[in-house]
């Protein structure tokens, strides 16, 4: 297959001697087919450039954090206007208020809110002060589910003792008889279920929460009095503005976000509702950046605009254009595809590819055309995304197929 | 004593709705006198704003990450660029490999570097490397010492398990029969020692390393293959720009870096030398915004007005011109002050003052009269801070130190 281009190759080769491995975490480029730039230069809306300035529509949106589109004007406008007055001070801003306020105005569960700066970080504090406020230890997880990368919780355990994990028990996601087996397992001594908007396991088909296992693990939760967290790093914003599992009807106690909330900017949150807030006021969780306005402003800014235009809906709108022109596509072809998940976050995985070969070469044969699509996670749509984008997608995914269909 | 402004009460008052406690972690007014502001809105230079347009000559440049002065023209300028290009990618770009390549260059213990967003961030890295790189378990780490705000770690262990810490033996800093005791007692499990720049523990005298110590840390680290862990997130870039251990001829296997690093933007570093490399490669550490490309512009440009002004020499000049004209007053006012730990990051705490009252009033004076000091927490030169900054900020407290010895 094809390399990347002289600047990709050079920065990778300066990369190696001073950088493990030459890069490290999700967005190793080693990970995707060759072919696919280790580094880039440029993004305007669901546009990217590579460091060879090789252009391609886009979808991965920075592996979640771009949801209006690169470079959304009043987004960038409310965060240089933040920082033009101040961003990291010696406390907070009114921004801080601000954003508190919008999301406990918009989330159903939500009292109160917090921030930080990772999802890691929003996901550690919902377990940390699961325990504290219920004084009990016990975390039940689904097995395979990615809830951040330290050790309590990192799909790779390197580095990770035993007692990292020692009140960790594992679930399987929607599976309501191993839910309640992972509970009885807990005893009395349960402090929280954790769970993700919805299975988006790398390299595996995604799954909707089943409403039955949603509402199971909101009742066991409050039976053993145990926190529900929701993890809504990933899908957040993006199924809705109202928090992931609203829709079911079910309310977590703490709900993580992070990614798409300011666009890019850096930024996570906790919100939880008042049966946690004291805990919450107990719990010693800081950073030196968390204060940081500018990624507030952008977030306030990013919800308004999703709120104006309706983003969830419109990225549902161009998801599922996607998803129903690559069915057709695949059933002209004759090339069985699976397509999971919500259309705004859509996976593609191919019948019979285990060593993801297959779709490794349709993502490799798309990229060369122009659209950046991963062949084994979950991929975003932004509310950027036009259906002109989807079609230029389109037709460049029917060349894809017809290579894949060749092959054969 | 006085209270805030109107606009920090109403924001106050906002804030303990949707707040728990109306802020978290250490930027918590609570923590300070009555009248200290919550809320800033604006900085320039060593000068904030609070949010009811109080101004004030800093001495904490927001714990530490402003090293140059709010609003350096060069650094948000590269910053500024770099955001109009990309920030948040699906990649790194250029400016990963270039600030690797510049702390590599810098460092003399470094051969590569990783980046993150936050301080813990930076020092859970060099711990979960130390266990991973060893295949042993037990990190030694003073008592009393921050390395950061999660369980396995934090100050404050509401929600902290016991397997949390199951595998942290504690010893005293600087103090050499302590750590050689703590090292005995990890027996052949001896990860890795976690060691501070300097002692700066929260209300108390800091204390600079003692030679000997250092010495004896990275000796026993060596023989025992364990890392030598250097937590340089507080102190970093103010002692050196080689590393705060560099001038003791000491060198840490890894360092932790974040605060100070790209003046203000969000942004932290692991460094470490070639024997970590290949675990280093094997670790999973990762975060949505850790390839942020305009922070590592930002900490390129904070590190080349760094070098050209040669800045850790320039805090430390007007913080030893702070220091001898606290002192001058200390004796002409016969008040019992003790400064210590480096002039640039000065502590200031009175003799029998256990309670912190007389150093409480001492800083509210000073407040009042438009300087902004800490009462037990260090505090931050910046090398924004001028001589007349430092003659204007020694006429405040020379009123401070009138009243505090009319009470006496």
């Amino acid at each position: 297959m094809a390399s990347t281009g002289a600047s990709d190759q050079s920065l990778r080769e300066r990369a190696s001697r001073v950088i493990p491995g030459g890069m490290y975490g999700h967005m190793r480029a080693a990970g995707l087919p060759a072919g696919y730039p280790q580094f880039f230069t440029r993004g305007e809306g669901c546009t990217i450039w590579d460091a060879d300035g090789r252009k391609y529509l886009d979808f991965m949106c920075s592996w979640g954090p771009i949801i209006l589109g690169h470079h959304h004007a009043a987004v960038d406008e409310a965060a240089r206007r933040q920082l033009e007055k101040g961003d990291c001070l010696n406390g907070p801003t009114d921004k801080l208020v601000e954003l508190a306020e919008r999301l406990v105005g918009l989330m159903p569960h939500a009292d109160w809110a917090m921030f930080s700066k990772n999802g890691t970080d929003a996901t550690t504090t919902c377990v940390t002060l699961a325990r504290g406020a219920t004084g009990k230890r016990k975390i039940l997880l689904a097995s395979g589910a990615y809830h951040g990368a330290v050790p309590w919780c990192s799909p790779y355990p390197f580095g990770v003792t035993a007692e990292d994990r020692a009140h960790a028990i594992y679930f399987k996601y929607n599976d309501v008889a191993s839910l309640e087996a992972a509970a009885a397992q807990a005893g009395n001594d349960l402090a929280g279920i954790l769970v993700s908007a919805f299975r988006h396991d790398y390299g595996l088909d995604q799954e909707l929460p089943d409403p039955a296992f949603a509402a199971r693990a909101r009742a066991l939760a409050t039976e053993k009095d145990a926190a529900l967290i929701l993890d809504d790093v990933r899908a957040g914003f993006r199924l809705s503005l109202h928090g992931s599992w609203n829709d079911l009807g079910v309310q977590p106690d703490l709900s993580a976000w992070s990614k798409a909330i300011a666009n890019g900017y850096a930024l996570a949150a906790v919100t939880g509702n008042d049966r946690f807030r004291k805990a919450a006021l107990q719990l010693y969780a800081t950073g030196s950046f968390w204060c940081g306005a500018a990624s507030m402003a952008a977030a306030l800014a990013t919800i308004d605009v999703l709120q104006a235009e309706d983003g969830p809906a419109r990225m549902r709108a161009v998801g599922q254009r996607f998803r129903d022109g690559v069915a057709a596509q695949a059933a002209k072809y004759g090339v069985g595809v699976r397509q999971s998940g919500p259309p705004q976050m859509p996976t593609i995985l191919f019948e019979g590819d285990t060593d993801h070969a297959t779709g490794s070469r349709f993502a490799f044969e798309a990229l060369k055309r122009g659209v950046y699509l991963h062949p084994k996670h979950n991929m975003f749509l932004s509310s950027a995304h036009r259906e002109a984008d989807i079609d230029f997608a389109l037709s460049v995914t029917d060349e894809a197929f017809a290579v894949i269909a060749g092959l054969r």
